[in-house]
């Protein structure tokens, strides 16, 4: 964990100066390390960023149709487009009339950023995008991470396509799919005996042992790097509304640190010019079945309670979020607020997204547009403000979600006659 | 089918100025039919096209990241872009190097042209969103298909986003995870008791009938505009590659159209002066199991004969390809070829791709890359040329393919002597 033993004249990650802590501000030079030697608080990235505007929206506008546009603003080298790495991001941002419609919000005011359009139909190839270049830099040779799922998948498809060697560590009872997923991609997939607990558990060991020489874990040593692949997103809904804030943000909760690196990002924007500074607010969506940090907003605490997830949602089941103090931090600060769903309304917001505007969502999305209807209902939500929700992840991946309440209206006989008799003519 | 049922003045699709029979050059306006009145060939969109190449490239680059940027050559009004549609297109462009290198093509020379990245994860949202604007057109206002699948899926999404209701035909038998990816946009999924090409011989009689008044069949009554969905990868791929031809393109052959709209794509471009006019090769690849057009090329044969499928590759499972003859007069007349590999070639080269780039690839994909390694290997494809290959699906939904010869590297216990002992440290 030894700062010095990372040499900081090797370490090229373009604007980006030193970690900074978050909670006392220590500052060390740019390495593989996420705990304050200090404090222990998390670390985060500090930049040198642009300072002309105009120049820099007009840099951004002329690059390419990725998160690469930018670069100027993320821990990353100058030429990070010509290496080879997944190119996520620049998603669709969808005006969703006929959402706003059966919701109750004004035609124009809301939007889906659908990120099922990403590499492996996740933003976790945004964050894991990021870690790639921090690994590069470190001169680590094996990517890594804990996982339920996405994660392992974004990290097997993009050491494959940045020339690294993979090795992620999964629950060993993971759904047969997820395993796939993750190892198709030839890296090795290693199967825990125990929970995802557990699975964390190891790979801080793994770090501290000499294995683990070598070895970045996107989630654990590069997390500093890795988190700040998610202001992409920021970015990405600000230039897409033509470079201006929304009034509000629903977005999932499983760590905290989507959110907050979201928030992080339109500060960002707003201190370079690149927008209006005015208010925002940012809505945090749990499930009810692991509702931690929805539970502390709602009773007013600032410490987050952990809980033994139970929920379809299984993306956002992590009981024990280590960015939740934060995401109530700024869910009260901007005025917005943490809610939650319980897995019926879930699959009802699957599929509710999917039959208005043609986004099959996975569970995550199901949370997210689950609480939003919540909060449009209640009136948390204003009709006549911008609203913008998020889908994280694909459909595709969470089949079973669905299965249950979904299927052919009818199987006939190839004749018209069958056709009539069955009433969908 | 008679033209003179629709208005023509009340049709606005953008440059398309009428249908023009592909093989008697008989023309009649634009409507929704199919086949020519006097010989029966297939009907194309014939447009008006714009003069000024360095007007058009401007217009084009300022255009939006999806395939509404080339509005200008396609049959859909100049506001396509601001009606609620899919969006597909200007998917990623990769340079495989590390394919390139296993394959023994230099450095530089292997492009991956991925089209996963829509958003029902394959090609098939490129032609959809033309058939909607021809559904519009024409004032229908149920979308409807016969489909084994990925098309099932782009159809009920493009329909629930633009307003349509949707109803499309599949055989009764369909995988569960196919039907559910069909039917959870919320349009309705018929099971026809019979194989594909009894939904197919259903579809025509219900176009027939009054049930059908209203319907737009995305392959059948709006082919023509349909089948131009695919010109777009021939102009991405140029526009990707910084304007210019490549020297080689592996496409998978189904029906034949995605082939032939292609090279239709390449022949507009150099016609309009937007890519240097010189040779270019194209290649079809089919599966061992469903081969009638690379049995007719290796026979010499101008006629396709119809075979029974017996492949994985089931996206490419059509035993009578409609524009099978147009493949081979393609492949004949720039050089190229129609080849073939088994199921065990797809699932290696599935895997291959995966490995070496990042990529997870449907079977179609599978298909298309184990031929693109056969034609390298005996010599057809020159390492020194530049050669794309297209992946037109996504492995999420052919996960079956992979699953025999797919999984952990090791299931252990969380600790470093564990570890340690299953010889991955």
């Amino acid at each position: 964990m030894a700062v010095d033993t990372v040499a900081p004249a090797a370490v090229d990650l373009g604007p980006a100066t030193a970690l900074s802590c978050r909670e006392c501000g220590h500052r060390v030079p740019l390495g593989p390390v996420f705990a304050c030697e200090e404090c222990f608080g998390p670390l985060e990235v500090a930049y040198d960023l642009p300072g002309d505007p105009a120049a820099l929206r007009a840099r951004i506008e002329a690059g390419p149709a990725n998160i690469w546009r930018y670069a100027p603003l993320l821990p990353v080298p100058a030429d990070v487009a010509d290496k080879p790495n997944t190119n996520p991001g620049f998603t669709r941002l969808i005006q969703a009339d006929h959402l706003a419609a059966e919701l109750g919000v004004d035609a124009g005011n809301l939007y889906v950023k659908d990120d099922s359009g990403n590499p492996t139909h996740s933003f976790k190839d945004r964050v894991v995008a990021i870690a790639v270049e921090a690994a590069r830099a470190f001169g680590f040779t094996t990517l890594s991470c804990s996982s339920t799922g996405n994660l392992a998948g974004a990290v097997g498809a993009a050491a494959a396509r940045a020339g690294l060697r993979s090795c992620v560590f999964i629950p060993y009872d993971l759904e047969q799919g997820k395993v796939l997923m993750a190892a198709v991609y030839g890296g090795e997939v290693v199967g825990i005996e125990g929970t995802y607990d557990d699975v964390n558990r190891f790979c801080s060991e793994l770090i501290g042992d000499e294995i683990g020489e070598g070895w970045g874990f996107t989630n654990v040593n590069l997390r500093p790097y890795y988190a700040e692949g998610s202001k992409t997103l920021a970015y990405e809904i600000c230039e897409q509304l033509g470079w201006r804030l929304p009034d509000n943000l629903v977005i999932p909760v499983a760590s905290g640190s989507q959110l907050t690196k979201i928030d992080k990002g339109l500060k960002e924007l707003i201190a370079l010019g690149l927008v209006e500074d005015r208010p925002y607010k940012i809505f945090g969506a749990q499930a009810e079945g692991c509702s931690p940090v929805s539970r502390a907003y709602k009773d007013g605490h600032d410490v987050v309670r952990p809980v033994r997830p139970d929920t379809i949602a299984k993306s956002l089941a992590i009981g024990n979020p280590a960015d939740g103090p934060y995401v109530l931090d700024i869910a009260r600060r901007t005025g917005g607020a943490v809610e939650d769903v319980n897995d019926e309304q879930v699959v009802d917001a699957i599929k509710l997204l999917a039959r208005t505007e043609g986004v099959f969502a996975e569970t995550a999305g199901g949370v997210t547009f689950g609480v939003l209807k919540k909060l449009v209902a209640d009136g948390r939500i204003s009709p006549s403000e911008t609203t913008v929700a998020l889908n994280t992840g694909d459909g595709l991946k969470t089949l079973d979600a669905v299965a249950p309440t979904t299927g052919v209206s009818a199987t006939i006989k190839p004749s018209l006659d069958a056709f009539r008799a069955a009433g969908l003519a």
